[in-house]
């Protein structure tokens, strides 16, 4: 069947993308990564990144590679250095945030190419640029970019050096969100449900999952979406019941639930709008399972609150699905930390220890999983001091089409 | 300025999409893995992968986990195991191509969340069900994807054995392709040349890159791509320079260079369309280096033969850069290789050391970098044993819209 969607074009209600991170607010970061530093008693601290793990890189440099790896890398004092790999200097120049680049081989990417004609650099010599000879403790940050190739390097550069997981020091300070940042999640989100319209719009039975991919990016780039927040979500029948998953070249039939996670990504900041939805008529199992899980999702919001225990609200989640007789239907829950990742830490669970606070963002991730298929409700929402402000709303009232 | 593309639909020479890799083709992969972890002397294969570095796991098990990480686990003999996330079991089962799925703590989402509600397995515990007790050596693939936390947690659960890197047992499989990868190749490359020809039809100044990026993204989905092969080109001036970058919001002006390099996906394998194009008239200069460049890149076409020898054809190339008096504009190249990642091994670098072969695919991956911009002709190419079958062809012959 042929997809023929017309005037996809900017929506009147479009959002104003904010421009990228201020210099000052920059600057505050890199104070707060040299005093974390200091704190946990390192000599430096080394921030990986990569394409799909790049959320610690970024928030310290709005540097976000491809291909290749990244790092940062932070001295107790002085400005840090932005380490990138033999492709890419002119970019890791021209859009990271940093005055210093080098180039480090092990940052390269997976082809294993050698590059006889480029000059590197190795980590003791972004170390001593930084005046830091002999280090006893480098710290590693964005650990799960940290590859067994880059690790290699590192500690044959490094001898003396015992490498230490550092994670904390990048995100604990993403926990609690800036001005800039509320504003840059309110413009992903905002994008996020001009391309769930669209979506809305064009879905019929007869287009394959992957169609109405195409439908939700095509609205997202032209209304200020950077990239993609996650890898959209269009699942249909029993395509919808692995909490994760990929759409696929299935055919949409009628009566079926789609489950839809739209997802822009603005200045780095991650969005996501979660509806399942039905072209037709639900069986009577599927619409109970949709409404038991959107009565999930709504009550969930009441229980967050600034100042609420996190682990109570998970422990009510759960309490929900037994009073309600749906044991069956739980798997995780019921929210997730959101910022440059569409889940990030803290994320709120009954073994969570620490209590809701103003400036932070979670998404409301509500999955429901039946026999047959899958079904979750999602929308984003800031904590402030009197309240949370939903960073999401749009169709939550019907979801058959 | 708005983006209002219309009948951005299935368009008429739209690819018949490959199905999955049949069970047979996955089963010799196996049986080739097993053979090699044996003659490498191991007692056991892990292969990782995650959402950007995916290839080698894919190549055994189809799987692409995206949020968590996911890995094979290969023994002498026997079936393999899917290992995924703790989030990512249904997935796996429903998408994996191997009957057995183990959840494993270090393969979660970088978000680090603790799920007290799931059970999990160690990596011990599944070699034991591979019948491997008491490994000596074990083998790293994918090692790219084997971060900090992954390795962390092996070098916990196997405290005997010492972990190795053994990438090539699963890369060098990769370098000749069957009569199934060459055809799931034809059909990414004539998905992405729709998409080229879509945002040819459409771009105009005034469009930001990333607005074209939407477009392509439109096309690509509507007609058999499972994803994009890489994040797409549309770089713009000054941003075009770097060989490696991201699209920006940056508005495209009239004379300007806009780089392109459309790729799309299909059953995993890339594809990526290269094209420097001009709205209105270049400068000279810029003229005369789009024209370099597709001489270049024309001069490799002839040099890139089976029985070739691969680093005499970069000697060739770095050798028509300094005879063109260009060497300023050198950077890398001629070619990468081609398959489940748009670059993978083998390059052809001044420093390999093979012969071109029959069942071979490469990227043709010329950039020329001047002092203001870069420009790059890129297409692919299958290496049969009486000739070069090329994967790209259309819109080599103008660059000025």
């Amino acid at each position: 069947m042929s997809v023929q969607w017309t005037r996809i074009g900017l929506d009147t209600g479009s959002p104003v993308v904010p421009p990228p991170i201020p210099a000052e607010e920059l600057a505050r970061r890199w104070d707060a990564v040299r005093r974390g530093l200091i704190d946990a008693g390192l000599d430096a601290l080394l921030v990986f990144g990569n394409e799909s793990e790049f959320s610690s890189l970024r928030y310290v440099s709005d540097y976000w590679p491809l291909f290749e790896s990244g790092a940062a890398a932070f001295a107790p004092s002085g400005e840090p250095i932005l380490l990138c790999g033999p492709e890419s200097e002119a970019f890791a120049v021209q859009r990271g945030r940093m005055d210093r680049v080098r180039c480090i081989r092990s940052l390269r990417e997976s082809a294993d190419p050698s590059y006889p004609e480029v000059a590197l650099a190795t980590y003791a010599d972004v170390l001593r640029e930084l005046a830091v000879v002999s280090p006893r403790r480098v710290g590693i940050a964005g650990s799960f970019a940290a590859n067994l190739v880059i690790m290699d390097e590192l500690r044959e550069s490094l001898p003396g050096a015992s490498l230490v997981r550092a994670d904390e020091i990048i995100s604990d300070l993403r926990i609690v969100k800036s001005a800039w940042e509320a504003e840059n999640l309110r413009a992903a989100f905002r994008v996020s449900e001009i391309a769930l319209d669209a979506v809305l719009e064009r879905l019929r039975p007869g287009l394959t999952e992957q169609q109405v991919v195409g439908i939700a990016q095509a609205a997202m780039y032209a209304n200020g979406a950077e990239y993609e927040g996650m890898a959209q979500y269009v699942l249909s029948g029993p395509n919808s019941r692995p909490a994760i998953s990929r759409p696929a070249p299935r055919v949409i039939g009628r009566d079926e639930v789609v489950q839809l996670n739209i997802s822009a990504r603005v200045n780095g900041y991650s969005s996501g709008v979660g509806r399942p939805v039905v072209v037709g008529t639900p069986s009577t199992a599927h619409r109970d399972l949709i409404e038991f899980c959107r009565d999930a999702h709504l009550a969930t919001r009441q229980w967050l609150r600034p100042g609420a225990d996190a682990s109570e609200i998970a422990r009510n989640y759960r309490q929900f699905f037994t009073e309600r007789g749906r044991d069956d239907a739980f798997l995780y829950g019921p929210c997730t930390g959101l910022g440059l990742m569409e889940t990030e830490r803290p994320w709120i669970e009954t073994d969570s220890n620490y209590t809701i606070q103003p400036g932070m963002a979670f998404q409301f991730d509500t999955f429901a999983q039946g026999p047959d298929v899958g079904v979750r409700w999602e929308n984003g929402c800031i904590v402030h001091a009197d309240g949370v402000e939903m960073l999401s709303s749009r169709h939550m009232d019907t979801y058959t089409l």
